[in-house]
């Protein structure tokens, strides 16, 4: 069925009438007709990648836009000491490479498939014209861009202002309103590790280690074998707005 | 000439054939023909602002996109001790506002007035009809968004890296390039405040103050009355790069 090239990528036949579009989970892309979703599937690669294995290296010089068909991604940065930043976790259906697609400029972070993954990708000159010519898609991606500046000019303020442990609450409060809604209880699942934990808020494990047990001495937390419930959601958020305001 | 309402906004009569319009000098709108911009300022609002005065407060809900035609502003936030968090300085030609715009939640930041200037406002589905209607105007905000994010995360690195004194380092050596291009000397002016400085890389202006004199000392940087001179590009990158990477 595939093209195997040398180089590991395959260039995909177009699917035949009725078989779905690998695409077709993409949520950029909702609204394109199947004629649309065809026409981008010839002109992309696609590429498995194992957990770990690094999908965009910071500062190579390329452009193309990767699409998460299967799997899951992390978006980091490492300091000169090899200190892990991490930017974003990505998930199946969304997109990322778009900031070198649009500025030409090297690649701003490394993405590592942070489970088995199918990724399918498009030329920078593929990608724009369709964004640019198809105004559902050039709002999905603004308002993308807009989500990722509000996030970081929030971390930057947290960064600034709050300590390593008020990152910590303030970053628990943030993946439970992501998992469970405005309710009073929440279940985080998986447990995030430690140290993935530390390198969303920039501390180390032994922080966010000692704010957990604090908050599971409290009964605001309690771990379990593989969720981290939270009881007290409205104590948790009035610990953050104490010293976030 | 004027319709001034009694809320101090203005609408403008559209220019008279050959007058110049307001919007002209606004980098976003470059190519739009005079009839669209004329267009556009019988659609805005103007208003003057005093030095200092705020735009737009922060978690405020309105949605307009504010265009710098005279003067400057800076985008600000605060924690709740008051400590102040500079984003972004603006210019005469840039805007301001498009988050809300795009997203239609409450403002991201404050913006205040840093001289007297002359500020034009369009509502959101005016500014959001024209881009995605003009494939230019698209691609400069997706520039300008990925700019920001890009911008942000080099912030949230620095902040979740280097130490203080380093990111004072990093900042100047930010600004040269700025004014000064790649030459081993660079001069910059007028002189950022000390406050000014350290609300840009979140530390105290002790802290600035002590960077500059220790730079000074080894005869790096030169504090004239009105700039400041670097009169070792080099040497200070070097310092940077020692630490970052």
């Amino acid at each position: 069925m595939l093209n195997t090239r040398a180089d590991g990528e395959a260039r995909r036949p177009a699917p035949a009438g009725g078989e779905r579009s690998l695409l077709s989970n993409i949520k950029l892309f909702e609204g394109l007709s199947a004629g649309q979703l065809t026409a981008l599937e010839v002109a992309s690669r696609y590429r498995r990648f194992s957990a770990h294995e690094t999908i965009i290296e910071r500062d190579s010089v390329s452009t193309d836009v990767f699409f998460l068909v299967r799997g899951s991604a992390r978006v980091v940065n490492y300091s000169l000491s090899g200190k892990e930043i991490t930017f974003d976790d990505l998930h199946e259906g969304q997109f990322f490479g778009e900031l070198s697609a649009l500025d030409g400029r090297p690649r701003s972070a490394t993405v590592i498939a942070t489970e088995d993954s199918l990724i399918v990708s498009l030329k920078a000159r593929v990608f724009l014209d369709l964004v640019l010519e198809t105004p559902p898609l050039a709002q999905r991606l603004l308002l993308r861009l807009a989500g990722m500046v509000r996030a970081a000019d929030d971390r930057i303020m947290d960064l600034s202002t709050l300590a390593a442990i008020n990152r910590v609450q303030a970053e628990l409060l943030r993946q439970a309103r992501a998992e469970g809604g405005d309710r009073n209880a929440a279940v985080i699942e998986p447990i995030p590790t430690h140290s993935d934990f530390a390198s969303r808020v920039s501390t180390t494990r032994e922080t966010v280690a000692r704010v957990l047990n604090d908050l599971a001495r409290q009964g605001i937390v309690e771990r379990k074998r593989d969720a981290l419930m939270i009881h007290d959601m409205q104590k948790l958020k009035q610990m953050v707005e104490d010293v976030r305001g």
